[in-house]
Parts: C-alpha cells; sequence; structure tokens
C-alpha cells in the first residue's frame, strides 16, 4: 500500500525553480525586519541601522561550478569570491565581510589550499573585504566550497529586480560572451597566444564585479532594476522581467561583443552571439532605466568604466522575451545555465 | 625536479586546526568592523547600528555529521538549523535569520527535501527564525547542507570563548552524554520503548538550542566566557582555556547525568562518564564566572530551566585540562570530535 501525501517525484525532475519554491512555501510570511527574502540577488535585512545589510551565498561543487582542468586553484579562489561579491554589485551594496565554508578531501595537499586561498584573498584585497569565518569539513568525494558575503547599503541606493518599467532602456556594461569564449578557447586547447585570447581566459577565470559600477548606479537614483549576469542574459533577463511583470526585446545587433571574441568566432567559423546570450559567468550588470536618462547613464558609466554602457533593448508591456533582428521579432528560448 | 615551496604535505596530516590557521593567515588583520572572527562560536560584527551582528555557519556531510540510518530527514532539518542557534546562543545573542545552501543529488525524492523542510521550519518557528535565502545545487555523490544564521546581541550582553579568569567556576546546563547514550541505543538498535530511552534518542536527533538561557547569561553580567557543547566536552572546554590562556580542572563526581542514562548505561554495563566527556552533540551551554556570584547563577539557569545548572570544575592558572577523582588529579586527554 502506499502511504498518503508521498512524493516519490525526483528534484531533478521538478527542476531549479521547482526546488526554490518547494523551500520557499515553509516561510511565506515575510517578517517585518526582511525587506527581501529569495528572490533577488541578495537578501536584504534591516538591522536597525542606517543602512541595511545585504546577504548573499553561493555554493559551488568540484566538476560542476569549477573544473581543475581549465582553472588553477588560485583562480577558483578568486572566483568562489568574486561572483558573490557581483551579487553585492548588483544591488548597488558595498561587500565588508566574507564567510568561507569548505568540504574538502582529506587527501588534498596544503599547497592546493594554499593556492586557492591566496586567489580568495587576492580578491578580497581588491574588493576590501575580510574574511571573518566559516567552517571547514571533511567530504569523501567532490570538495564543496560555500561563500557568505555581507554588505551594505542606504535604503535609496538598494536597486531590486523588481522595479523595471514599461518603456526602460536595458543597459549591460562592458562586453557579452567572453567568459564563454575564453572557455572555449580552455576546453578546446586553442593557441593561448594569439593576441587578445589572453584577455578572453582571464574573463572566464577571474571575472571582476562591477563594485564600484554597481554602486554608482545605485546612487545615482536613475536605475529602475538591476541584475549581474551570471548563468546568460537568457535567463538572467527573464528573472528581471518574472520579477517585474514586464516582457522584454533585446536587438541583436547592439549586443556588444569583443574584437578579440569576434576574431575568435570567425576562427571557428562560429556566431560569438550565441556565446553572448547563453554563456553565463560574465558578470557584467545589467539594468533598465528611462529614456529620458540616457545621456546621464551613458556619462556616468563612461566615467566609472571609460566606456559606456551598451543599450541593448527596451522593456515592454507583454510578458515574454524577443529578440529582435532587422525587422524580425522572434522569441528568445530559454536558455542560461539552470543549476538543477 | 621539486618545484620551490609547494608543500605536497596533506590537509588530514595538517588536522582541523591546522586547516584553520592556515585559512586564518591569510587575513592577519582585523579591520575595525569585525570585532571577532575566526575563533569563536560566532563571527562578532559592527554594522553602525545599536547592536552587534553575530553570524555563524556549519557545513554539514551526508553520511559524516548526519546519517539517515539513525536519524529522520525532519531531525536533520531540525538539527541543521539547531546546531547553528546554538552558537548564537553560545553568545549571548538572539537569532533572527537564517540562510540554507544545499547540494542534492537529482534523484532524491521530493518528499525528502519536504521532510527536510518540514524540520528545518519547526526549528525556525520555535526560535522565530526566518529562512531568507541561500543557494541549491545539484552533487553528483553525498548531500551537503551549509546552514549560515544571524543574531543580534547588545554589546554588553556578549560573551566570547576569551573571558574566563583563574579561580573562575565553570558551569554546565543541563544534563551532558544523552545525545551520546540516545545515539548508542540507535546504533545497537536497543528497544526504544524502555522508559527514558526516548529521551535519550530525541537529545540526540532533535537537540534544543538553549536561546533562552544564553540571552539572560549574556544580560546577568555573571558570564566571563561561554561555549556550547557540540564537539565534546574534552575539546569544547580546552577552546575556552586556549583563548582565555587558562587552565581547567573537572571535577568527576559533580558531571550532571540524567537517570535515563545511568540506566541505560547499567544495562550495558558501560561508564556514562565517558559519553558525558567525549560523546558530543548535547548543546548545552558551558560557562564560567566568579564564585562570588554562585547563588546568582543558580538562581538564574533555576528560573530558566526549572533546574539550576551544575557546578563542574574550576579555572585554573596553570594551562592543561585536570580531571579530579576524589584526590586524584590527572590529565585528561585529547577527546571530542574532530571535523578533519
Amino acid at each position: 500500500m502506499m502511504q498518503a501525501n508521498i512524493n516519490e517525484d525526483l528534484l531533478g525532475h521538478l527542476g531549479e525553480i521547482g526546488v526554490i519554491q518547494l523551500i520557499q512555501q515553509f516561510f511565506p510570511d515575510h517578517p517585518l525586519h526582511v525587506k527581501k527574502g529569495i528572490g533577488d540577488d541578495c537578501a536584504v535585512v534591516d538591522i536597525g541601522g542606517e543602512e541595511l545589510l545585504l546577504l548573499t551565498s553561493d555554493m559551488l561543487v568540484e566538476g560542476i561550478h569549477y573544473h581543475t582542468e581549465t582553472s588553477s586553484y588560485e583562480d577558483i579562489g578568486w572566483k568562489a569570491l568574486a561572483v558573490n561579491l557581483s551579487d553585492i554589485a548588483a544591488m548597488g551594496g558595498t561587500p565588508h565581510t566574507a564567510f568561507l565554508s569548505m568540504g574538502l578531501r582529506p587527501s588534498t595537499t596544503v599547497s592546493t589550499l594554499e593556492l586557492f586561498m591566496r586567489g580568495f584573498q587576492k580578491m578580497a584585497c581588491e574588493a576590501m573585504v575580510f574574511l571573518a569565518g566559516g567552517d571547514t569539513v571533511a567530504v569523501k568525494s567532490d570538495a564543496v566550497i560555500s561563500v557568505t558575503v555581507l554588505g551594505r547599503c542606504h535604503p535609496e541606493g538598494l536597486i531590486y529586480r523588481s522595479g523595471a518599467r514599461f518603456g526602460d532602456d536595458i543597459w549591460v556594461s562592458g562586453f557579452l560572451g567572453n567568459a564563454a569564449g575564453g572557455l572555449e578557447i580552455l576546453l578546446r586547447n586553442e593557441d593561448k597566444q594569439v593576441r587578445g585570447r589572453r584577455a578572453l581566459i582571464s574573463s572566464h577565470q577571474r571575472p571582476v564585479p562591477r563594485l564600484t559600477l554597481g554602486k554608482a548606479l545605485g546612487k545615482s537614483g536613475l536605475v529602475h532594476a538591476m541584475i549581474d549576469l551570471s548563468d546568460g542574459i537568457a535567463k538572467d533577463l527573464r528573472h528581471i522581467c518574472d520579477e517585474s511583470n514586464v516582457g522584454a526585446v533585446l536587438d541583436r545587433a547592439s549586443i556588444p561583443l569583443s574584437e578579440p571574441l569576434k576574431i575568435f568566432a570567425q576562427d571557428l567559423l562560429r556566431d560569438p552571439f550565441d556565446w553572448a546570450i547563453n554563456g553565463g559567468e560574465d558578470y557584467e550588470l545589467l539594468f533598465t532605466s528611462s529614456p529620458e536618462d540616457r545621456n546621464k547613464i551613458e556619462e556616468l558609466t563612461f566615467s566609472v568604466l571609460g566606456k559606456p554602457a551598451t543599450r541593448i533593448g527596451l522593456v515592454v508591456k507583454e510578458r515574454g522575451l524577443w529578440l529582435q533582428v532587422g525587422n524580425m521579432k522572434t522569441q528568445l528560448p530559454h536558455g542560461g545555465y539552470t543549476h538543477f
């Protein structure tokens, strides 16, 4: 006889969003001190001071989220922290304290941990973040790294995913697809000495979180919604649309592609656009703001980055994600990285 | 040829303390906002408000830190949160927000996660803690659970491990060894229906963090140092001694043992003292205070627990841990649970 109320379906079938919704339903009512719970780049907690507390946490599994074939341990340490700092940047916040929990095999060499820590330390120094705790345990198989970062933000400088408005411009900082191109060079074991390829590889191995830009955009009061591009624009822009109850049209021709990426794509007879849309891990900031503020956004981003952000699309009323190619408008397929 | 400066020694040889020291040396200088980093039950961060922020994080690995043979998934969910709340209690703090990161196999059933979440939720409700985020990823082998809890505390109510003074009494709440006894019942598949055994099993499966007591002790201003008993008193008391630069003498006859534990030990012809000293996972509070305040401590603990805390030893000048049995004083061997 079957037991009642037992759901023998598997998490793998439920998928990432299903798993998160399952967890979330056990805590339906936000208490007053939690300004934002599950569903943004960071949780936002009011701890009584002038500023709000931001907290973000990422779990990385060996062989799934990082690969020792394509990254050194120093790269892995850098990136484990960088991806969390990028979440703080995407809220307009300033990170200050990190926590590092690791499940490591006892057969790991001391040098491996030292290299990892050196990379972690370098990123921490650049962002002026201090490691204040965590946990260290032994595992029997794949290593697991869980990094938590605390940040702070004035309530007026905070930018959620949920603020995008019908008619907004969609902007993105830097170039898209560089990290995916760099990974491709490593996976195909292509010649790394060709001019420009080192930069692509670095985009994959040592992403630089857009902390100064995120903070400046938050302070400016010009931005309605923001997210960092971790899983690919096809998926991350969808988060903004879902949380804001809007749709978006991307202009294919406007997607910013770097020269080295275009050249590498040409060498492989590939279209670099796929990397830019579905590749993920660029850790650039994607944000929306009013068309009236176009000049201000260009000036502000130019002053921080030395290169203005790129306007790549438009927020529309109708739910969904479209791609504009010339006069053609097609639905953008679900893409990007899924974690479950 | 060997590369220079490469340490091929293994983390398993370095041991838990060695691994923590290795990590710590990359962040030698505390910035001003970090009041306490690695080396206490919680990190303490000054985030600008009236109260200090406490943060604690525990990583649990399937088959190492929890076992599905001796605990239900609901138990595991409860305990994953409870052990972190116990760390907040050990500082005199009040927990308010939790974060849950999980690495789960895609072949895990939905029911398993639901049961886990139900246990987590029950503990959260009892402690009035809200789940505000985390991360969910897929793993290929053993599941990993990483829980982070935020708490708050007025600076005057905060109790570190490092405050124990020569001449202090050493106190412990509740009974010791119950959790280890309960685990023994489960591992030996002993009859669970014998009177008192359910309580021992519950001590192992559903520990109750001493939040009210921890807070009351912090507020009282009577306590010099405090820790929660997670790894066994032989190891946890050593932490207090190391951080406070003192030694301790435990009085064997004073160790509080519950009647059910004594009866179960008798049935097995075992000495329950081993469970009390090395068993761990009792999540009782161990603290030190001045002999002048004995009556006040007894009154306060009685008013919170309905049973006064037990005086089990004395803080001494000479470094080391001793056990007093009648007139004999012997060194307490290193014991308790080591994580690496």
